[in-house]
């Protein structure tokens, strides 16, 4: 069977710059949606036009630089956001507009105070609007992870009729299982007419921890673009980290999809973001932490040593980090201790081992890592010992 | 139907521990452990005796100070850790000893350079060791994961026969996909013999960010106990997050399933453990991240403001947290820039809102984020302009 290819929308300059306190000027967005495009982006959602006059004018900026991607822009489903869109659009190579509303009943009710049938009209009536400047319009269902699904299908028959060329589905909240996400995915491809004339989106929340298992789900059931941001920032708990799903697809070929983006990047890319959003991202993050690759317990240590793949199923060079490190503390074992000293120089004899793995062990339980200048101390001592 | 009940095992401080750098001293890990035991974890497995004297000495002061939880000693499937992990539970009231091999064939060849009937022969002889010290004994089959299930299932019957009354079945490299880990578990449940006499456990590791969904799949498809760590802290990109699934069984009661953890005490036991461990969370880290209750986008604030379901599906309490954030950013809207300003004792009309979200507009694409001071002094400058 041939692998089918998921586009990748990346968000990290729309709904990622909605961290409290990420704000980044032009020239910092500039500089990451220049390497987004190289990375291999299919979509970059630049920003939302409407929302102040910076981030109208970064999406325009934004337009006249990429060269391969699709560029967006995130609107309301009103004249006035639509027009400044398309406006900030208008230098874009290949621009896409992004419109769309509430469609759980607690959004209908709460939020527009409306009933779910105007809620259609004026559904509709963005996505004709949005029709009337570019040709690629997308049409997001805000909280669909809360919507009914015979409801939910309906919206998206609708505006498919109304020129929609892409559905996100979101999970607004961050509260559907993998399960009944992907259901749900499944459920519109099997019941909304013309289907086939849309892409279906997954763009997923992480408030329960679940944003990359929900996207995987959803395109395991028939979604072809997953929407992220790199080291999964964002509102609140953040959305889909974009290294996970590129990394779960590229590891698990039993799935039969791939996207194109180039992993080799993914590494400096989650730096990049990090440095310029002032954001750290967690040692012990998936793909990008600075541990995501290092082995520190003897047992794990051990084994990587004999055979890299006994702990790891992802080569770190796949995304751009030179070599798994073998961290020395007092969980490391005798067969880190000798190949950390091979590292650095010294040839150590099974009785000589002996001997340094008791003084390693003293010092480890007195301090948290052992450095190679402390082995170097360790070899000197042992040396004059025995000299 | 009645609520199941999920044990929690805690393993911050042995696989947790495993974090480079992270080495605590036997009074920080008391303190934890104190915790950890009000917090109503069920097991606390308090670290691999056998590794150094530190780690001894921490586990046997465990055993003495925990009331409620049951006290874990991990060990490989050797006479000489068993001993010295059952001589440092001695003090302990409810002892657990955690054996275990590797049981794939990856680590089968590599690790042991062994064969399959050789590791179940070491796999019995070891619980049945355990077992001569304490009744409870737990059997790890490491890379459990990437085990033939058909030989698994085998490996569980002659441990159980043995005397395991816990099978813990590793996704050690954190390869698994949701619904494959939960096959696992069910083809566990359905075929293992004398599967009743053990419960089934859970223990993923995070490597493509799918642990938390992977415990969740065991769970629901049999298992009835997560191997979890505060914050998600482990080995390499870490493991399953504790926080996390407990709020997913507590939120999605279609599950049936339920923790005894007290969840108020989450965010307190977070900063804990990340501030004696030194590892720090990332902002939009799932439900103990500094943004997890954080609004910032006007879209979001303006659906909060008026019901707070609209976009949040956790109370915030229920963590521990007093209450959601409006944070005023450039993204932010007329509703949230109101809201604020109530908040320091200004109600402030439609029209005198309009001039000063104008102003408000300026400053924030000038600033990433406007605080009260910022506020006092915008309205100090109207006053004057309009007195």
């Amino acid at each position: 069977m041939n692998s089918e290819k998921i586009e990748i929308f990346d968000t990290t300059l729309r709904d990622g710059e909605q961290v409290p306190g990420c704000k980044l000027n032009t020239e910092q967005k500039l500089t990451i949606a220049e390497r987004l495009d190289e990375l291999g982006i299919d979509i970059i959602e630049a920003g939302f036009p409407v929302s102040s006059p910076g981030d109208f004018h970064s999406v325009s900026e934004i337009s006249k630089l990429v060269k391969n991607a699709k560029v967006c822009g995130l609107t309301r489903a009103n004249k006035k956001d639509i027009e400044i869109a398309a406006e900030a659009l208008k230098y874009a190579k290949r621009p896409r507009i992004h419109t769309g509303i509430g469609t759980s009943d607690s959004h209908i009710k709460y939020k527009f105070n409306s009933t779910r049938e105007d809620i259609i009209e004026r559904a509709v009536d963005a996505v004709k609007y949005a029709k009337s400047f570019v040709e690629d319009v997308e049409f997001y269902a805000e909280d669909a992870g809360r919507t009914d699904n015979d409801y939910l299908a309906k919206v998206c028959e609708e505006v498919i009729k109304a020129g929609a060329t892409v559905l996100n589905i979101p999970d607004t909240t961050g509260y559907c299982l993998p399960e009944e996400y992907g259901a749900k995915i499944k459920y519109l491809k099997e019941n909304v007419k013309g289907i086939d004339k849309a892409v279906l989106s997954c763009h997923c929340h992480n408030d329960l921890g679940l944003a990359t298992a929900n996207s995987i789900s959803g395109v395991v059931n028939g979604a072809r673009q997953i929407e992220c941001t790199i080291n999964g920032l964002g509102e609140r708990a953040g959305n889909t980290a974009l290294e996970e799903v590129v990394m779960i697809l590229k590891q698990h070929t039993d799935l039969n999809l791939h996207t194109d983006v180039n992993s080799k990047m993914l590494n400096k890319m989650s730096t990049l973001v990090s440095d310029l959003m002032g954001v750290f991202v967690q040692p012990n993050k998936a793909i990008v932490g600075a541990n995501a690759f290092a082995h520190s317990s003897g047992i794990h240590q051990d084994g990587v040593i004999k055979n890299r793949e006994t702990y790891e199923i992802i080569n770190p060079e796949d995304v751009g980090i030179n070599e798994s490190s073998i961290i020395l503390t007092a969980r490391s074992g005798r067969s880190a201790l000798a190949y950390r000293f091979k590292h650095i120089g010294f040839d150590v004899t099974k009785n000589e081992l002996d001997f340094l793995y008791h003084e390693f062990l003293k010092a480890a339980d007195m301090k948290k890592e052992i450095d190679n200048e402390d082995l170097h101390m360790m070899m000197t001592a042992f040396s004059r010992k025995i000299g």
